[in-house]
């Protein structure tokens, strides 16, 4: 492979491995300071575009995506939701983030965010490169890093960059880049999965309803006026063959049903997908001249709707970063990305974590975890100081209310 | 033992069977409305004189046992702390109560608080026999249920009462009197326990410090200007006789050794225990004319300084509740003690639980743990819906700030 003819060489500051989101906003955010950058993914635009994500927005995320010139459709197609309903014991309880925090969140597929961040990159005349193949990122320990592939047609590539970014996701190449002996891999696997669906369907609620039941999580979320997306818990080797729509239906509203007689609308599903997930950090995030983010350096439980907003923080930071990098700070600027990156990070694990435990039944649970869990949910929605702490890590962290 | 004979009958509304604190602290609110008891306990009065327990009292608890005339001494031997400190990642953070939730505690040892009791029965005339032996609860299903017991002297004793309360502890008879099928036991080991010392040493810090650092958990509290009270985890069977004084501060300064250069004030070490713990609840409370406070009912680890402030709002509910099924409103009134009372206790479950995971460094711990706690550290001090979360639990729930 290394042997091939490449066909054509490219300068610029800046290649891009991955073009899911981070990737794609990366690239945005430096085209709009003027540096160039060439993205490539091994994925087709189709292929990603099909993928059903998660689908809340921070606040601060969606402002960004609007301001930069990303996605006015965030706030047309989007719904401003100001608060989640946590459901326990067949009772509804609202956390009304706004009151508590000032922040709202959005309900905004990553898919439309994809498409919005691919747009743009085309509109503003940026290079990706999707279904690629055989990629190569060479030389990261030197200052001439460069990244090698074969784009759709055949021909083969190679990019000459100053920093390469790894964007490529959980599954992606570049995170190995880093050599065994000089990284640290964090992980916590989870003994249960999320067994998801898309249903034709009118919205069962206006804002997202996390339920707990004794019979496990359930996520209730909304896509548009006619399609829903919904979740529960169910084992991480669960075969979706083995679930009717009937059954899916009757597993949702056990889970959901409460004193108050709540249903859900019901309608044909027309996805099932099993979702495994698990926490994960590697830690460097930069190693010579490539630099991670997103979920190429951390994943989270989709519980507490971090994934997302963590990447498009990571490279916010990560923008700003490689500006003054590419400048006169040079290449120590760089140092500031991980310190900055990690805190929020780390916080994001802990969140994800503490939701996920908070409102999933473990396999080996027991009667004292349930009721312990019960306890610890009424202590969050029943005082102001447990709405606030949920609010405030569910909404985000934005660096102006952080404090130290 | 049935059949042995009887020296004395006596009756009296309430029987009580155990007194410490929680038992006493009820016989001493019953009596102050003119409700006479009997309160037996199969330990004598120096042997609880010299366990040594924990020493923090809400600022509601507090209040309560010196305006019921309990004791003025706390006004003057205690130490009003209006925050603790959290050390982790080598630094110190402090939880402001006071400023976050007007809230304060106080330092003033369980020892102590049944001493206070103690004296002030003997001074009100009430009757509390320690040392009994061969004690028996009889006749729970009735509404005339008696208590038995050989008094310290060889006289055996019969007492004759409309209800019993069972305050007899984590290990006492009790709550077995609620048959095995109407009763549940929620329950949870924990793979640690606590290396307790009593050391001479003047004071460290001026308030309690929770230090979190990969070796384990470390507790430095205080007792007086003289005497210091210090915990760190350990292994479940350690054995006292392994520690010498130098290993014990080796330990506990490496615990707490941070980039402050904090160093704990050494002195000879003159009490070392090792303290196991476990969370516990029986439900339910009550059983016919049997009702269970304090530990009998609930024990928790001692982490969140819950146990002895959860006794004592158990009794504080208790007493209004058995004077009104003493009065007018009869036996119907006990039915309100257990919902009111289980709220608090399962919050407090809850919290003791979270606080425990928050500090301790489980065995089979993974690098993943270790830097979620600090993560999940750093998003309790370092945001203020944290450390208010944090304070609020610490401080109890005092009723009148219990939103629902």
């Amino acid at each position: 492979m290394a042997e091939t003819v490449i066909d054509t060489v490219t300068s610029v500051p800046v290649a891009v491995v991955g073009a899911g989101p981070a990737g794609l906003m990366l690239a945005h955010l430096l085209g709009r300071a003027g540096v160039e950058t060439v993205v490539v993914d091994t994925r087709t635009r189709r292929e990603i575009e099909t993928t059903q994500r998660a689908g809340i927005l921070e606040a601060d995320v969606a402002r960004d995506l609007v301001e930069t010139g990303v996605s006015e459709r965030i706030l047309r197609d989007g719904y401003e939701h100001e608060g989640v309903e946590l459901r326990f014991g067949g009772r509804a309880h609202r956390i009304d983030f706004k009151a508590l925090v000032g922040a709202a969140v959005w309900l905004y597929p990553q898919t439309d965010v994809f498409i919005d961040l691919a747009d743009a990159r085309d509109r503003d005349g940026g290079t990706v490169h999707f279904g690629v193949t055989d990629t190569e990122v060479l030389d990261v320990t030197t200052d001439a890093p460069r990244v090698r592939y074969t784009a759709a047609d055949g021909t083969r590539h190679e990019i000459r960059a100053r920093y390469v970014v790894g964007a490529d996701g959980s599954r992606g190449m570049c995170r190995d880049l880093v050599p065994e002996d000089r990284r640290v891999r964090y992980g916590k696997e989870y003994p249960f999965a999320w067994f998801g669906i898309l249903a034709e369907a009118p919205m069962s609620a206006p804002e997202l309803i996390y339920a707990h039941s004794e019979h496990g999580f359930a996520l209730i979320s909304q896509r548009s006026e006619a399609v829903q997306r919904m979740y529960f818990q169910c084992r991480p080797d669960e075969s979706v063959d083995a679930w009717s729509d009937d059954r899916v239906w009757d597993t949702l509203q056990a889970r959901v049903a409460g004193e108050d007689g709540f249903r859900l609308k019901e309608g044909r599903v027309f996805e099932k997908t099993v979702l495994r997930f698990r926490s994960f950090v590697q830690e460097p995030m930069r190693w010579g001249s490539l630099v991670l983010a997103g979920d190429a350096a951390h994943t989270v439980p989709p519980t507490g709707a971090r994934g997302l907003n963590l990447a498009l923080h990571d490279v916010k930071v990560l923008a700003e970063v490689l500006l003054r990098a590419l400048g006169e700070a040079g290449d120590t600027a760089l140092d500031d990305y991980q310190p900055r990156a990690l805190q929020r990070v780390w916080r994001a694990q802990s969140f994800s974590f503490w939701m996920t435990r908070l409102l999933h039944t473990a396999p080996d649970g027991t009667p004292y975890d349930l009721r312990r869990q019960l306890g610890e949910l009424d202590n969050v929605v029943g005082t102001r100081a447990g709405r606030t702490y949920l609010a405030e890590q569910y909404t985000g962290w934005p660096t102006a209310r952080a404090e130290h």
